[in-house]
């Protein structure tokens, strides 16, 4: 079979105008970045409103080190949908070039059901990334000047709660001494987080207009000031620039897949150390203009889907139809404690082993009230047998099943998936959305819902740090604010390693941070890291430029 | 008046697809970003054999902290060649996001002689400082991440020689640690200099095609082996993935001006810590398309105009037929000992005080055998008098003299300028171009025959690592390249507050580093910053978004 980006070479582009007139949106609406991209102004999106259109989460079982294929499944369902003559919509992610140059590769579906042009998403896209990034570091400069600047004044913090962003996998950068030497401001300790687990990021997810954006940008919280004050952008008087260098970022992003169905692609949270969810933004757009919106939740449901319901759906009023959850043999086997080596061999017995991550995670599902089908996204190696056995034992439970083969036949290789799905939504759709805790509970409590209900944890621990942060959280009133927690997405526990059942765990918080312009509390559970670091042989080894074009991208 | 952000709105802009078509572009050959912004693809660029057009450098005497109007005066050029009949395209270097947001603003020309939409251009434009940030610090990170995965190996540098960049004004970055604690990496020295900077920067300058930017990237000096072994981008195998996120960047924008004329803009080295000339892409596509070219270079004629004729011209063989020199009342009289609040006031004695500054710079550019115009900017607080003074002095030292108003009156207040210089184009064109030193006179040699001969040095010092380096490029086999001084812009000595006449100074050579990839040896004299700070209130407190419309930029 040809490689990604060889198959998304090998596909004749429609122009995106034409895919844009297609979905009803004024030319006056789209701006061009080259043939095949386009962002479309936000005017004409309703976010207070979504459309009453049928919408769709796509989520997975705890995946393995290359992902289960929850965005190929994504763009599949939408390419099998349009095959049975239905008008479906993606809305997805953009990719980030840390793993992208590191070690899991791009994030714009694979084979046969990729959104294009793949080597442009995957690299600088719209910028949309450079954006934030520069956004994020903007506000840290000029953070810093101000207590360079105003020190002689009186002025500091006693408590610094910005940090740098960078969109690269750079282990060295997560702790860092600033400021060394003569002249060069204030010696600080300091760190870089990457550019998905920016708040600014997690605000452009959230962010309904520009004016909000605005109010959102204003109220983040930079520090604490000696007497104990809240310090934020808008006493630095720079909100209005700091929207100027976001405006064209808050625009989603409209590009095609293979099958030249309409994608949005736009803004890019990770799911383990962010809140792993498209920008609001582009699922009204998906709303707006599809009859099926479908979405996705990064990692496994523990992490995306978790978020997804209990954070941007409590937010936006957001109700999805139907959540379609993604399983691979090879997830299930190494659930199951198969060896990394043999996970690609056929092992019904292996397989079986590791059911228990599947059922916990449709259990988890269904607690939000949703229905849940399952997509067995199929690889070349699982065998017939495997399928069936897996198709009773999701059955039993209670949960349709659909192979989806759209990596390698596209559309077609979909179609029992989109008529699952499009039948699963009419007969039995999704109660209204039941939450793990509600906005008025403390922390602490908000905490333990999540990691006892949902993770299988024993006992929740709290880091003096984050012990101390949650009574600044209640003095700035933001003990509203829903949970983000980050931790590892290979267990439902803390501990990447831990594979196996895990109940009973202790999740300890190392710390805590509260994003005021986000509004919400993210969670650092476990040894977590939001700067990730490159592997001895990166990807960015076998990326090149071959006669003008990019090789290797996957 | 109307500010600059004002007149730039208030002007109807041509698509920029009928500007390219106009120049005989083919639409093939033409990327949208929006509807009034253009990438250019390469492949009908000839950087081997420039079109035998009339290239003009735009050059200024030594500048005021708001500058002399460079690009006013090289936009201004190029509309009024337009009311005379003439075709001239403009090729400018792009504004970095650290001035406009920090002190000296942005820098598409201003009044009604700009290049346009400032707004984008000004802010993230088509995303090449976005991606020639990125590509320097995935360089950074790769490294970092070698040294730490091979230490087990024995793999060392005892001297690291990558620094990262941000196009950010952050005095806390120049110098930091990194890597600190546990699973960081190595604990290092290290520092964040302004993106344009960046070698990669100077790389994409000098790159004439896809092919040659490898060869530069690959060359790319990182750091020197424990074993005295130079380490380079090609020895970490990583030079294509570091093409392919640089290949959008490697084309040339096009944008029009207040008048609809066309400008190319791309890539922006500072000219005080780099080489401060545009693209050659850009340069060439200019000369390719335009009977005149009309090109800028940064800061005074010791800085920008050096640097074009000793690195540029000699790297590519481009020959000015002309040399335009910016000046300014303002300047003039800050030169000769005014106050800085009473630069604005009629003072013909004062003004006269600062020609020394204005005649070191003809002498200057006469000793590279170029035919000198004096282009006198005209502010509204100018009066008559004084101009009358000034022209009569320029045209004894035999340089022809023209009045330029673009800025209150676009084209038409450039009119006498534009035919000075086509008629002494026509009746004087330069010699061919002499240059300061040889490639082939020692790196200390070639320092001196600048400091001597331009600046006015008397004696020229070098720091023990300055000399170290030295040794170092001679192992290299470097000695070859052409030297790029990083000093002050307010002064022809390394003393930013020696505003006065400087003979006999003497120049400390702090540092010096040599650029395998852009081929220039880059010497650091006295104690300019390769990061900018931020003053104590930026523009940043200026800009912002109002009804959904940038304001404040300027």
């Amino acid at each position: 079979m040809l490689t990604d980006i060889e198959i998304a070479k090998s596909v004749k582009l429609r122009p995106i105008n034409e895919v844009a007139a297609e979905l009803g949106i004024h030319e006056d609406q789209v701006e061009n970045y080259g043939r095949y991209i386009a962002k479309i102004t936000t005017d004409k999106i309703d976010t207070n409103k979504f459309k009453n259109h049928h919408l769709i989460l796509v989520t997975a079982i705890s995946p393995t080190k290359a992902g289960n294929g929850k965005t190929t499944v994504s763009v599949g369902l939408a390419l099998g949908m349009q095959k049975i003559g239905k008008k479906a919509v993606v809305a997805l992610r953009e990719p980030s070039l840390g793993p992208c140059f590191g070690m899991k590769g791009g994030a714009a579906g694979g084979g046969y059901a990729q959104v294009l042009p793949m080597d442009k998403i995957n690299l600088h896209f719209t910028g949309d990334f450079h954006a934030i990034t520069e956004a994020n570091n903007m506000i840290a400069a000029l953070l810093d000047n101000y207590r360079f600047q105003h020190e002689a004044e009186g002025f500091k913090l006693k408590k610094i709660l910005w940090r740098r962003v960078m969109d690269v996998n750079d282990r060295g950068l997560r702790r860092i001494i600033t400021g060394i030497g003569d002249k060069n401001g204030i010696e600080t300790e300091a760190g870089f987080d990457i550019t998905p687990a920016s708040e600014i990021m997690a605000i452009m997810c959230f962010a309904t207009s520009v004016d909000d954006l605005r109010r959102r940008i204003d109220n983040i919280l930079l520090g604490i000031t000696e007497d104990d004050k809240p310090f934020t952008v808008k006493d630095m008087g720079v909100g209005g620039s700091i929207v100027a260098l976001l405006l064209d970022a808050l625009k989603p992003n409209l590009v095609q897949t293979t099958e030249g169905t309409p994608a949005f692609v736009h803004c890019g949270p990770f799911a383990n150390i962010a809140h792993g969810c498209n920008s609001v933004m582009a699922t009204a757009a998906a709303l707006e203009y599809g009859d099926y919106a479908i979405t996705e939740a990064g990692f496994g449901a523990d992490l995306g889907a978790e978020k997804f319901y209990n954070i941007k759906c409590r937010k936006t009023g957001l109700q999805p139809d139907l959540t379609v959850l993604v399983v691979t043999l090879q997830a299930l086997k190494m659930h199951g404690g198969v060896a990394q080596e043999d996970i690609k061999k056929p092992n019904v017995a292996g397989m079986e082993a590791g059911y228990w991550n599947l059922d916990k995670h449709v259990k988890n599902l269904q607690s939000f009230g949703q229905t849940v089908v399952i997509a067995f996204n199929k690889f070349a190696t699982d065998t017939d047998e495997e399928i069936e056995v897996l198709r009773k034992h999701c059955e039993e439970m209670g949960c349709g099943f659909a192979v989806n083969s759209a990596f390698a036949e596209g559309g077609k290789g979909a179609m029992e998936l989109a008529e699952l799905v499009v039948k699963t939504i009419d007969e039995h759709p999704s109660a209204p959305l039941y939450f793990t805790y509600d906005d008025d509970e403390p922390v602490e409590k908000k905490i333990e819902d999540v990691a006892f209900n949902l993770y299988g944890a024993g006992s929740v621990t709290l880091s003096d740090s984050a012990k101390s942060m949650i009574e600044e959280i209640k003095k700035l009133g933001a003990e509203k604010f829903p949970i983000c927690i980050a931790k590892t997405q290979y267990s439902f526990s803390t501990d990447a390693k831990a594979y196996g059942p895990t109940e009973g765990f202790e999740l300890h918080v190392r710390d805590i941070t509260v994003n005021m312009g986000a509004e919400m509390i993210v969670v650092i559970a476990g040894p977590i890291m939001r700067m990730p670091g490159l592997p001895k042989s990166p990807q960015a080894e076998r990326i090149d430029v071959v006669n003008g074009e990019i090789t290797g991208l996957s």
